[in-house]
């Protein structure tokens, strides 16, 4: 099973003149980011190479920008926040040269694009199932049929301010489900831990 | 539910004297232990005050030491591994001048202790129900039913070494039950939020 995940961080960075030894504040919560990739990517010991998530940046002074880092091909990053920062802000920092709709390979396993959200997640839409991940969805369970081992799956996640009501409707007419883990609002790092505990009993059991 | 996690990091350091800008190689994977920690306090804009969770270090230069987060009275903490680091540095700082077996407040919420991962394991099962998280034990479907929504609940974690074959032994000795998510090994800092999800189901529905 192929996964991906979209984290949309509306007030992250989008150039690379951030402090990294204060990721929250300067950064624009760019700690958050970065535990959504380690999310993502880890597991003991290993990389899941069959993951790519993107986060895409839409705070000062260059929105947007989509850094992607591919588990498949990636190499030399460390699942703590200030390694993984290091590699958005050197992402970010060739993304200042980037033309509307450019984009490029930054190392391996990590790309920048000006791209926006939307475009993004309409790509998406063409080579994977896609779901939204939201408190208020349906349960889980109500997905895990329609998801076999074979698949290519992509799931949408907002940070701490979530996503706006515009796009939340962008969504709906894409026809994209709502899916929850219940009541409790888990942080989208945590969201990401939870779903690919779930694919993962999909994928091998 | 009341919920205990413990978390044992083998090469944290136990005095202040690390660079909290280099918490893999200087903290002695001080990176891995703040996730932890992030992990079982922090839902989206709440902490859970349901949980306390103590990090056993046992790393150069005065081990053992354990730092003791307690979700009830935590206050003015955040989520990113920088400032939890930040705090348990300033709780090793008060360390250095405890004896063995004194324990101290910090700040709220916040207490060190200078006491063995053993002894805080036997103080642990007079008071909860105690389980060992490790790959290779038994489905958490197994003692979903022994757990009610009234119970004081402790689950033991080993860090990126794992616990020692030794300990592990003490363990079985004292009768904790291995208790596994399944074959992929997690993260300590993601099998704590897959736990977590696993008792708001118990809990709350």
């Amino acid at each position: 099973m192929k996964r991906e995940f979209i984290v949309r961080a509306l007030k992250a960075r989008t150039d690379p003149f951030f402090n990294i030894n204060d990721l929250p504040g300067s950064g624009g919560r760019m700690d958050l980011v970065a535990r959504c990739i380690s999310s993502a990517l880890f597991v003991s010991h290993k990389i899941r190479r069959n993951t790519v998530i993107h986060v895409v940046l839409e705070g000062p002074s260059k929105p947007p920008k989509v850094v992607s880092f591919n588990g498949e091909t990636l190499r030399k990053v460390s699942p703590d926040e200030r390694n993984i920062a290091s590699h958005i802000r050197i992402a970010l920092k060739i993304g200042l040269s980037l033309k509307k709709g450019e984009e490029k390979e930054v190392s391996p396993g990590i790309k920048i694009a000006n791209k926006s959200w939307e475009k993004l997640v309409k790509e998406k839409l063409q080579e994977c199932k896609v779901f939204y991940l939201h408190a208020k969805g349906e349960p889980f369970e109500t997905i895990e049929k329609e998801i076999d081992r074979n698949d290519r799956v992509c799931f949408l996640l907002g940070d701490h301010l979530g996503i706006p009501r515009k796009s939340e409707l962008f969504l709906e007419k894409l026809g994209i489900k709502k899916i929850s883990f219940g009541r409790v609002e888990y942080l989208a790092s945590h969201a990401i831990v939870i779903t690919h505990y779930k694919l993962d009993f999909i994928e091998y059991y």
